[in-house]
């Protein structure tokens, strides 16, 4: 497969847009794999995703930038491109559990996941087996009571180390700071077990089974300042009854853990997800 | 099919009590025909639910009673009998959009749900041809700024004259009183909107649009005093996208809603349902 | 809401015929809504969705066709085109099973499908009360041994006097011959109670009681002249376990079928569905 | 949690029999956990699945199996117990694909599988070192072109010798003999990758892709002498669209896979499942 370019971009709806980014395209060669475009006509937004193929195609990165930055400019949208399928770097953080790092590794392992796994940084040294095997470095950061900016200090160095673009908290269970936050510009990808808005908090198993639910679920979301608010990627649910226990939902959750987080993973590294107020476009 | 009886039952747990149920029906020439239990290991609660053949079971509903009371007394149990397939009268209650009370009695003229329609209120009149069409007693109600005391007075005696021993809330748009509820012992149904516990109270769906999440539910329950509280009897969920207008997700909704409400009254309605706590065991 | 017309088009995947046609769109003044492409790389063929609002659109529909039908045979593409949210008249094909049928009049009523429901032809006279309640003419064509040519040829008598563009076949239990699919040009849709292409021929849920499966499934599909071979536009499935007996996999079915039947018929309306070999392409 | 023993019958359905071995395990000290039953009324057939404390339970295996044989003999009912939450032996078979093997290894890792896994055997040679990291045995059988008999016997052979109890065909691309069959007395569970029994055979990913369906499938079944025509224990299915290329299919349909496969699993290790004609019954 030849490589191919994506871009993605949202603008105050405009008559004209996509044919100007399709003539665009068009007279430089590039030939278009994959196009989707949404309009929100409430708020009078419109988003795009172009994928092109980049072989006849007679722009290289640079130059693309250069002309576009002009066309933005003049027609006012916003705008990210990924230019030849290049590997993401990407740091995954996690405590105890590792059903959702070990499912990473091994999807990332057979190809499913775009991306460099640069690293692997564990409040606890539990996970480190588990990386050594899929050959990833592993950094124990332990986060000591008042000792979290130590720790974020830390761990930012190392994800500057690294060149890491994205950061995913694979059952993390601590709290970022807002000044970590900030530093990582929007770019970490969260799963909370259950089915947001409900359950937000610790817990929500347990308050998922006090309460008697006939479904649970899981939610993987972009992190924002405010816990478990930030903009939805994906989630999915399954069915529980009167006869599961609190360890059964445990255990089934774990299945959903996985895949929603999975999938937002993959979609963020095929720059298929455009935020926009506190929702996502998820072109599929 | 001959007719059977469904005996339903929880009770401290207690060694003995499922032989000892289980000998006094083959003494008395019942022939087990379902049987499922459960019990609460945490709580210390026991759940059981027996249907048997009437065939050759030498007693009616009276002498069962009055040897169960004994029974129970002893064994300090709290039960619920039906005798032979007898047909609840109920009661729907319905506002303006009809697609649950016409989902319900479709369903109720195929013969899915064993019970008899005894009548549909209204607080407004829009589905008297809807009643008429099925042939439902159709009883217009209307609920006035101040006047929700009297309205519950004449629905309560329609209720009662006609028998009535479920009320189904089919997107029924009025909070009926603590008075209203006590009055029919917990046998009120609903359907909300959301899953619960997400999106309480009004407008469900426009939360769910502003919030961004990627799947819409719908929750049947029975009614407390607190509202959207009582214990879920029924949940399901559909997916959704950003391509998806409020307009969608209400449309999306309204297929979940038909389906946990009748699934909820067709369970109830089959003995199925024991209540605990907050929450529900449904034997399937 | 102002009107839109949609642009349907499948064509050998050819460079800048997106760019061709948005640039089409865009001189004539008209305000792209929704625009969705998809390209099948292994058989190279492209297939392309656009609506557009025809508020400032300067061409009427008979100007469209003139000037398209030139960009067309310019470009070797196929096409299709609805102007100005036009009700497309349908018939509706049932037997004695009426659930599909009140599911489509319904929703029609509460204005889901953007159609006009022309007349329901019923092979027995069972639906009448129900037509007549939704005021849509019913008429009763018995297919008698060796009198199917007769009927088919009322049945297509009457289509062509309601002027009918789509049928639907709402548990219709008659085999259409190949003249009759022939003269509908393609435009039948039907609904299996598989999940095809499991149990295709008479009886699909009996064969999957017999099979033991874990869910059921439910297959909406144009009808081509092999019985159940036709491309499929949407299926969905639901859980049975062993305590389901087969009366209640038909009953569990039924809420399938609506479901799948409905989507496809709306799918149509909406001119979602491009048919290409055996499959299709759903826009949603 | 102190220890239980698992009984599971089937029977001409009688009555009595829940009477008998209810008070049958009362009289000895047997308080009961859980206990589930089914009828198939058709079939004249009783399935009945108890789980009872040990604690107070008055008789050893021993003399459990010895009074229990009697007890059978004279009720006609076939039975097998499981005494002390013993770890069953089991064996997984493997060939280059190994996403359910790393499943399988995970989940007992955690203790979702309650049993021992005693060795993987692979006709290739690619996941030895992940039975490695998980410290379990690997023996690599090639099955070389006329050679399947010698390689079974080798195969029976280690199973043998590891005292195996149930083999798990993770993905394991040979077809078993008739004779390999009928030595392991129906204690194989296979996952074949469709909706069964739509795509029986080889290569169901592609005849669902060519097909154009718009769900795919995964089966999990204990293996008889016909190919992908045992008994099922459990299926699952995921949403596919026009979107998805064949690759796209056989990843998600790996989720599927596993889902499937560990479930059929912890059910059988967990005595939840009885096999009758080509049926399962699983209590859950």
């Amino acid at each position: 497969m030849s490589e191919s370019a994506i871009l993605l971009l949202h603008s105050r709806d405009r008559k004209g847009l996509v044919a100007a980014i399709h003539n665009f395209l068009f007279e430089h060669g590039g030939n278009i794999l994959h196009a989707d475009q949404h309009q929100d006509a409430e708020l009078g937004l419109f988003f795009m995703r172009v994928e092109w193929s980049l072989r006849d195609f007679d722009l290289d990165e640079e130059q693309f930038n250069h002309i576009f930055a002009r066309l933005a400019e003049a027609s006012e949208f916003t705008w990210q491109v990924n230019f030849g399928n290049r590997k993401i770097p990407i740091a995954i953080m996690v405590s105890k559990y590792q059903h959702c790092l070990l499912d990473l590794l091994y999807r990332h392992q057979i190809g499913e996941l775009r991306c460099n796994i640069a690293l692997v940084i564990g409040n606890h040294d539990d996970a480190r087996p588990l990386a050594d095997f899929y050959g990833v470095p592993f950094h124990h950061i332990p986060v000591l009571s008042g000792g979290k900016e130590e720790a974020e200090r830390r761990q930012f160095d190392l994800m500057r180390q690294y060149g890491v673009e994205l950061v995913v908290l694979a059952r993390y269970m601590q709290v970022l700071s807002a000044d970590f936050l900030m530093r990582c510009r929007g770019r970490v990808i969260n799963v909370h077990h259950s089915f947001l808005p409900a359950f937000v908090g610790a817990k929500p198993y347990h308050a998922a089974y006090e309460r008697g639910v006939k479904l649970i679920g899981a939610t993987s979301h972009y992190v924002t300042q405010v816990l478990d608010e930030g903009p939805i990627i994906e989630q999915d649910v399954t069915r529980v009854s009167h006869r599961d226990r609190l360890e059964d939902l445990i255990s089934k959750g774990r299945d959903l853990e996985k895949i929603v987080l999975s999938r937002a993973v993959r979609w963020h590294l095929e720059h298929r997800i455009l935020c926009y107020g506190n929702k996502t476009v998820v072109f599929d």
